[in-house]
């Protein structure tokens, strides 16, 4: 039996955003309910980036990505993260396939956050602020049409030129480039920033808000002014992931917030074990950190889809 | 840039015990000079079985291994384990080949027992006794016999066919079917069997014997009585993992055995920072559970050799 190798060029028309909204939040309702397998994240730290190996299984799905971020890499003209998943058979061991899985990650990340913004955001939000319009920002905005009907969307980049670039990329949606000030006053509010210190001010959201906090995976990067975070309702992808790597993570090493505030896992109000959003003045927080069941579940779908059309390269990896 | 593909078939050509043997003393080298980075690894249990994710980085190179066992898998014509490589450059993160990795795991697993017996076992050892004579016997043999010289080669199999069919494998050398008292009373003793219970008995030994327990690389797995262990000098690959799967983690738990009785870990050997043998009368044991750096190095040596022969497929894996 051979296995298949999906290259990029193969995975981006076999990638679409409902899908992949789709398999993330059944991953998760898997991950509650006590049906994955996700040791933590080991990180590899090496002189010019770091490594990351994400393994996980779900019913009838496992495998492992394994993903890269080194920073230096645009002035070598190669992208900066770069993932490699390798997809196996549960009840075999046998790697079914290796493909890439750069745009998986951008996916997975835009529909985990449209899936909290759906539990989270007020109803009827029509408003979406993009603070950073990076590669990342793209997914949040493709994973958040397929959930609200907006009547804006604002973008804010520190380099007015992205973020005109951006809007430039997405004529069919109301996307227009903003103030910091401008984005931060929106319905939904995604940070997709590599931000060290905090981008989003208290003053600046309004009531009711609901934030994606997206940027901050690793170690002392964080994205929001920690007051926010004390008068929120604050959920998280994985506990032990955001209190070492997420946007709570600064904030806790301060002392400014502790980690028991957290009200919640995404997975826990998908599955209804608490509540979602309780009135339109709270404000809340997703922190998303990412897990490989994400991306494990839309490896799934994606191998499904691959193995259907057929006519992809495979090759004798394990067999002799 | 493409990434290479390397089947099983395309890995065994390029393999060698002689080379894996180099590569893997200078892993432990690098290792315990503080030059590789090897988080521990994770286990993902499933109904059938499991996956381990095993990451490394060295100088030059990094990689993750995602091996299966299925214990099941004989009865569909499957190997209990099949291993997958991703090989990455540390520079970039570029996934510069995927290979199989089955063969270069039994290949260095052999290769790190005979650089034990390198440095602990008797100058001068003649004899060799091997116990369990599947798959991962073989490599101990070929591994061995790169190193010493054998007047003769016992081993001993619960299934004496499976014995005899060891001893026709391999006709260039001096391998005879054995009985289990025979096999343990060698120079070099590797104990290479799936056993939960003790296969070696203290009273089997004869003094200054070396022993390579390998068999143990998961919690309840033992191969060795355990009053063996508390009379030796112990030297583990990675004292984190032998503790909780190799050869010491069931008389730990038991209480039979403390885990600050271990004398080194085998780079602290190689590297000269530990002694090894002292006289000829000790007995040594080396707890073999298998790391990351071992199937890292080799498969560097193997994508080297294959980016130099060419010829090899390739796919725009990463690359758009």
């Amino acid at each position: 039996m051979p296995t298949l190798v999906l290259g990029k060029n193969d995975i981006r028309p076999l990638l679409t955003m409902p899908d992949t909204i789709k398999a993330v939040e059944q991953a998760f309702i898997d991950c509650v309910e006590g049906r994955a397998i996700m040791p933590p994240k080991s990180y590899v730290a090496v002189e010019q980036g770091d490594f990351r190996a994400m393994p996980a299984a779900l019913p009838g799905a496992a495998g492992i990505k394994w993903v890269n971020v080194h920073p230096k890499n645009s002035s070598r003209g190669l992208p900066t993260v770069m993932a490699v998943l390798i997809y196996s058979d549960p009840a075999t061991g046998y790697p079914l396939a290796v493909m890439d899985a750069t745009d998986i990650t951008a996916y997975r990340t835009g529909a985990t956050a449209a899936i909290a913004s759906k539990y989270l955001a007020r109803k009827g939000s029509r408003t979406l602020g993009i603070i950073g319009a990076g590669r990342q920002a793209q997914t949040q905005l493709l994973a958040h049409v397929e959930v609200f009907d907006f009547k804006l969307i604002r973008v804010f980049d520190r380099y007015r030129e992205t973020a005109e670039r951006f809007v430039k990329a997405f004529p069919a949606y109301p996307v227009k480039a903003a103030t910091l000030e401008e984005a931060a006053a929106s319905d939904i509010v995604c940070t997709v920033t590599p931000a060290r210190e905090p981008v989003l001010m208290k003053t600046m959201i309004i009531p009711g808000t609901h934030i994606n906090a997206i940027g901050a995976d690793a170690e002392g990067k964080e994205e929001l002014e920690p007051s926010i975070l004390n008068d929120s309702v604050v959920v998280v992808d994985d506990l032990r992931q955001a209190r070492a790597s997420g946007e709570i993570n600064v904030p806790i090493s301060k002392k400014l917030y502790r980690v028991n505030q957290v009200y919640a896992t995404l997975g826990e109000i998908i599955a209804g074990k608490k509540k979602g959003r309780s009135d339109d003045r709270s404000v809340t927080i997703f922190d998303s950190t990412g897990v490989a069941i994400e991306d494990i579940a839309v490896a799934r779908v994606i191998y499904e889809k691959a193995k259907e059309r057929g006519g992809y390269t495979s090759v004798n990896l394990v067999d002799g």
